[in-house]
């Protein structure tokens, strides 16, 4: 009779197999969209902890954030000064901030304008656009434009796009799409924002 | 009549009184555990970006990767010189990796011997446990220990743990937990996995 490490080795030594020949079959090398969306927390985050890896590969990164007008965020201090990062702080705010919706349209031309310029340069393998999917739902910004532009992109530039809700033609031309959902907030709680976790 | 400009600032005036009322609300100052579950890409970097947003408010941050034992990740080599992060890979590889079971708990509970030690350490702002949920699943490491050392943690820490499957004991003490699912992802495309974006 097989103990049960043995019993444990050949289950993995099988699953080994069948991950193995799922690797084999994906082989095409290339940059990918991954789309970050949904209502939790996490989505930004996420973005910039993917920044962080492939800062440590060695990339070349810049970021666009389309919202926040906060220069005093954790990852804006964090980032900003490193050599290959170049950090676009180009929101003025929430739109209940601002209240303001023709600075706003405003804003999201010119940061768009960048992103344009962004996704033409092969010098750069990452690029995030922190809450541009606000930019189409709000009407302030126009997805047929954004489609082109991530299409023609160069063949290895990485792109993630953070936000609650994202157009559906956005996520037709993605390869990667999460949706983070809120479970638990501990905001809700009680629990007052607090720099280095919200902010 | 009022203008389109005119209706939208009252609207968002309104909505600003209303988030601003909700956030009067919010006033507990205190540490948080947040959980980051699911199937989708996105839970490993989510936490690493609020690390970096952590470190940019002068955070002090410690990370322990219970299953990742490849120290050539994005994020060790990004993170392993920051002089306020202790970066901890104490993982062998994924189980179907080292099919040694017995290999697997030892690992596991010297990560955990570790964990338990930083619990009680204030001088940490932010901890990241990287994939411990995988520990309670595999029953490799009992979860009411867990569940002990978290409670009594020192009181403004911040804890993040990742898995695709978080025990429910831990979901009734987390503050915060966002689920990541997976609605598309390059790999099924047959899009390589790179440097940069998956590790």
């Amino acid at each position: 009779m097989l103990d049960e490490n043995e019993k444990h080795r050949r289950r993995m030594a099988n699953k080994k197999r069948i991950i193995d020949e799922r690797i084999a079959q994906a082989q095409e090398e290339r940059g990918v969209l991954i789309l970050l969306k949904g209502n939790g927390k996490g989505k930004s985050s996420s973005a910039f902890g993917t920044m962080a890896r492939s800062l440590g590969h060695g990339h070349r990164c810049a970021v666009i954030q389309f919202i926040k007008g906060r220069d005093a965020t954790g990852e804006f201090l964090f980032f900003k000064d490193h050599p290959r990062v170049d950090f676009h702080v180009m929101g003025h705010g929430f739109t209940w901030e601002t209240q303001d919706r023709e600075q706003d349209i405003a804003a999201a031309r010119q940061a768009w304008a960048l992103a344009e310029q962004l996704l033409t340069d092969g010098s750069y393998d990452f690029l995030l656009f922190d809450e541009l999917s606000y930019m189409v739902k709000y009407g302030y910004l126009p997805v047929e434009p954004m489609v082109k532009a991530l299409q023609r992109r160069p063949q290895h530039q990485n792109v993630m796009i953070t936000g609650r809700t994202m157009a559906t033609e956005l996520q037709d031309i993605a390869d990667t799409i999460s949706q983070v959902q809120d479970e638990k907030h501990a905001f809700r709680l009680g629990v007052k924002a607090q720099a280095g976790i919200e902010f």
